[in-house]
């Protein structure tokens, strides 16, 4: 993967009027999907056929495009490569962001693994923990370091992103040492809210939230079915 | 944890009308939220501070409890165990669902030692996997089975929901199986979208499209502070 780090070329991208969020959210299922196309060879696609792939309507698709310009043509459809391109771009994969993981526990450990961090441009270049079992050990080619070093090492080497997946009840006490070695995007798996600065990005992942929400609608579907015995 | 395993008796509690997806994507929220306040030692709030708690306006709390009947009375606020467990029934959590996980690979032995588990009543009773590395393993009280022993074990054990962390190029041939064996939940961790059938209930965890909204997240700050400077 080609590195552009902190090389912001790409600011005609920007969408000049504000794009909501809803459409935001939207963006990353688009980026898989045209993944899928071009791993399939396909290069290039009308709004009709990726409607009925994505089951969303063709004019939403269109809609969603259009916030950042657009990519179709009319008569040809979208080039599938082109739009993968535009979307990665705006979605700043690529930007050559670079993370660590703090708390190497089992689920740290498993998402440094993870390919996703490559496959969306971000570089896990290192591993934090308090616990002297596990320093000094490397996994997936992350070397875990003593959360003492962690303002030191962001010094030398900036670091955009810190993937929280320590215990929940140091995660309050953590979040200054991170803003102070100035990262600025957390990724937080702790489970819990967190109080960060305003200059701070901070995506949540709530895995408890979305079992219980599969509970709910095993349980509600459990009783209409029962409703239609 | 009482285990009250297949006895559907609470049908009370359920709505009488149709509840938006909104507001059952909140409740976990206040379930999290519910459990501190008892952690703490509280036992009453009013909407007023679970607003305040919470960030958001003490209407919408009203209004959001007030879909399953209310649970406050007025000048006295809300009973904070009451509440919680009422939440807890409505989402599911003590119906004693049982859940296999399906790919024993780094992320699925992560999860299986993840206490939101037992925390949301759902007891792992077993792994399953086809590499010959894994199967026989032990992994959080989980022991690692063969696929091919699938059919064999749920007509023994019922199980009501498949984690499905095996990668995503086996995801789409696994669910019949999964439907098959008599598996209704799915919490889908491929990353991929897949085809159930109706009967079943997919929730899907998109880490990628996750870490990709952070990433944009701090891309579109990154640009706006720029044009602070």
């Amino acid at each position: 993967m080609e590195n552009n780090k902190k090389t912001r070329k790409s600011a005609e991208i920007y969408p000049s009027t504000q794009v909501s969020p809803a459409v935001i959210r939207r963006l990353p299922r688009y980026y898989r999907y045209l993944r899928e196309l071009i791993r399939n060879g396909e290069s290039r696609i009308s709004s009709g056929e990726l409607s009925k792939m994505m089951q969303v309507t063709a004019s939403q698709i269109r809609q969603d495009l259009n916030c950042f310009g657009g990519f179709g043509q009319q008569g040809y459809g979208y080039n599938v490569n082109y739009l993968f391109t535009k979307i990665s771009e705006i979605l700043g994969v690529g930007e050559g962001y670079r993370g660590i993981i703090v708390g190497a526990g089992n689920l740290g450990k498993a998402l440094v693994r993870n390919r996703m961090f490559e496959r969306r441009g971000v570089d896990i270049v290192a591993m934090f923990d308090i616990d002297k079992n596990v320093i000094g050990k490397e996994y997936g080619g992350a070397k875990v370091l003593d959360m003492s070093e962690l303002k030191k090492f962001c010094d030398q080497t900036s670091v955009d992103i810190a993937v929280l997946t320590l215990p929940k009840s140091v995660a309050d006490e953590t979040i200054p040492l991170l803003e102070d070695a100035g990262i600025r995007g957390i990724w937080n798996f702790t489970g819990k809210e967190l109080k960060c600065s305003d200059e701070t990005v901070c995506e949540d992942v709530y895995l408890g939230d979305s079992l219980m929400t599969l509970c709910y609608e095993l349980r509600t579907r459990g009783n209409l079915s029962k409703d239609d015995d």
